[in-house]
């Protein structure tokens, strides 16, 4: 843990946060930290007792709790909403990582690619031939923007992007390192000898306020766009395939895999691991449990689990009833044996 | 969507196709596009009256049809083979990313490295004492060829691909960005307090034509070499494990892994996220349905699904009736009843 | 396979070794192979006759085997432990892949970082403000170290390594290409408009002598740090999101992915493509079967399998007759049959 100086006492950041301190009002603290951290300059929070008393149990420098907490011996800050309080301090203690201003000298740039002035590009980033890059955009280094790729204002490319030729990634988006946007889709025809190579034309399309996890890659269309709308969050190696469509403000958590031509509706959300087959609708406001399959259409809002995905409550009785196989066959073996008995007996 | 220019009229590209327009011949046409894509200028193709419907509900320009196709408001294109004849325009609109030519004066490339003179190596590539580079062969920017490596005649490294010490790769092939050939193999011995590492001394060679996606990773053998056949199609995010032997012309989906020493033979097609235990051998001509978990050795050709993967239509059947256990239950419970009436009917 | 000079006879081998030549003793030997290679300057091993006859039928140099292993036409060596002989070969033979000494004048490094002189950046590396290399690390080309980061004495980070701000890696750790260390941790709230992200203002600490595969991530957390324990072992993409604490000396294999905030104890075992729930606790000596899926705490040590994950023995029962599903059905379509008869005859 770095050193840093306190930043606040109990009592100015009881007063930042709109809360009442409870304990030593000198007491110096420095940052937000996780329950159960050591971290004497940390302030964390509980939603109720439980986790009140983890806090409790570390050498944690002060709890945010709500107004009707118990009392503790650990200096308190009471707050209406200690989630929301929470969330405050993190905002407030946000630094966000910044590419150096300008264009570094050892920056790539192609004659006639146009970044913006206020843009910022970092070391060893190479821009290609017709790639335009937005007012205020970060490239950090190492990134690799192909020809004919446009980076949106605001937008960020951490460290060792890559966008093949001619991808788009809209306003305020964040690429995170490893990412791998416009490789070719996977497509090959079989001629009787070799696998022959369908070729990938296509493009990939980024929305605005988009975030994409670390190494996680989006492959070019056959022909058109693989597209990721607006406000999607997608979390660490995921694999979007060709020709996919996702749709606006979804969530897909890491390592998910979406089939090629696959199409995903609006606010879908995905569970850590979920994987589709190719050609499958998934419509708008569905929720994939972690780990689930789906083979085919999903029209219904809802929570679906399982391989293949179906609605939870069924599947979770489903699994239930799986894990208790042995015991069904042990009921099936009784019932045949007194069948018998029966048989015997008539 | 980027500008361009019209390349052809419905009359032109029919003629290029060998095929009769059907409607204006004059509707100017630029490029090749999906069903369902709003592209004035692209041109798609429906193989049945569901995709044709589809098509000319989207804002297309031309759709290509077979000869005994329905009439429709659309520009279309009537061929004998309209997939085919897809293709042929595919391959008509495919203008490859190509790295720039001779050696970028920022590439950093050992004295003892031989590459060819009509090889390109892109800016800030790095390429290690003892390496060769094939006649003709790309290395775009940020590639790390490392000692003693081998890029043969026409391969491809796209950005910011990672070769480790003594990685071999065949004639023609394609290596996708984020690959990293040739880390170690995961192997250690517990001695009772720590893990103790293997050496992994062996490499990983690569065969002529192949192609591997996005962020895929193959490691080193722990001795000998890792090995992946001639024409062998591999697909994003994909773990290949040390020792893993890998046959010709066989195609591995996105997210597949494959354990250490497994051996899979040729043809071998597997889907998204499949998995296999170490030291199994799988036959020529096997294909493993996406998600399957391989545990022990498949020596028929066929298709084959599940956990643990097992012939298709089976799978398929368990499958089904897994998702009926609580209906299955249900009947249990009946007979349990209906035997306890009949036993205390006697 | 590249060509190297023959480094041993099989007597000079055998007397490294501690065994016994049985074959001609000048037999030119140079390097491990393994099981079934065609290298006849290679060595391999054999612990039981199946393993001798395979590499027996291979072109194969010499094998080593134990002193009561049967006669062999192929050059022999006879030892106590073939294993453990072998493993000293594969020892004898590892020269470890090292950066360039010194910093690489392309090095971009920070004025204010402190690079110890006995370190190692390779060029085109990155190393921002505030960042420590301590001795004898190797910064590999291409590895981006961000601001406020610490490298352990003795550490690896070979080429693409990105670590954003203020991430720590401990003594002797190693870090292969493509890991991308202390990006954002996926959390979002959605405000019933849009997913509005909860700020990352955490860390990431890896332990010492940690060894983390390719490709593979570790999120920063929220808040505080994500930890990896001492001396843990990670495959390639492998998933480790925020605020996750895997304890020392554990093992994680391929594609496995620990969601937020899962607890992991000391010398847990996890195979390939495991994945947990969040929040979960997974005691210490815990061994999970690959493709396992921990949906809550597991506190028993021992080993478990399966989704849910339970005991091992227990699982494999389910499974198995979860493969007999058919037969199950048959067997209560029988049973229904018989009682309908029963009751009709009453």
């Amino acid at each position: 843990m770095e050193t840093v100086a306190p930043r606040f006492t109990l009592a100015s950041l009881a007063q930042v946060l709109g809360g009442d301190a409870d304990g030593p009002e000198d007491t110096p603290l420095a940052r937000p930290a996780s329950a159960g951290d050591d971290d004497p300059l940390g302030v964390t929070f509980a939603e109720n007792d439980r986790y009140l008393a983890l806090a409790e149990s570390s050498d944690i420098g002060a709890i945010i709790v709500s107004h009707d907490a118990r009392k503790s011996a650990k200096p308190l800050i009471r707050v209406s909403n200690p989630r929301l309080a929470f969330g405050q301090l993190l905002h407030m203690s946000d630094v966000p990582m910044r590419a150096s201003p300008g264009n570094h000298p050892t920056a790539v740039i192609a004659q006639d690619a146009v970044v913006d002035p206020s843009a910022r590009v970092g070391a060893y980033a190479v821009i290609e031939s017709g790639a335009a890059v937005g007012a205020g955009a970060q490239i950090f280094p190492f990134c690799y923007v192909g020809e004919d790729c446009s980076v949106g204002a605001g937008a960020v490319l951490f460290p060792h992007v890559v966008l093949y030729r001619n991808v788009s990634i809209g306003e305020n988006s964040r690429i995170h390192s490893g990412v791998v946007l416009g490789a070719d889709g996977f497509g090959y025809v079989w001629d009787g000898r070799t696998r022959v190579k369908v070729p990938q034309v296509g493009s990939v399309q980024i929305g605005s306020d988009v975030e994409i996890g670390a190494n996680t890659t989006v492959d070019r269309a056959t022909a058109g766009s693989t597209r990721v709308g607006e406000g999607t969050k997608i979390d660490n190696l995921v694999q979007i395939a060709h020709n996919v469509v996702v749709g606006p403000h979804g969530v897909i958590a890491a390592q998910s895999g979406i089939s090629g031509s696959t199409r995903v509706g609006a606010r879908v959300v995905m569970g850590g691991n979920v994987g589709t087959a190719d050609h499958v609708n998934i419509g708008d406001d569905v929720i994939l449990a972690g780990r689930s399959s789906v083979g085919s259409d999903i029209d219904e809002p809802g929570a679906y689990l399982g391989t293949p995905a179906r609605p939870i409550s069924e599947a979770k009785r489903a699994i239930m009833i799986a894990t208790k196989l042995p015991e069904l066959l042990a009921r099936i073996r009784t019932l045949e044996k007194k069948i018998e008995e029966l048989e015997s007996g008539r």
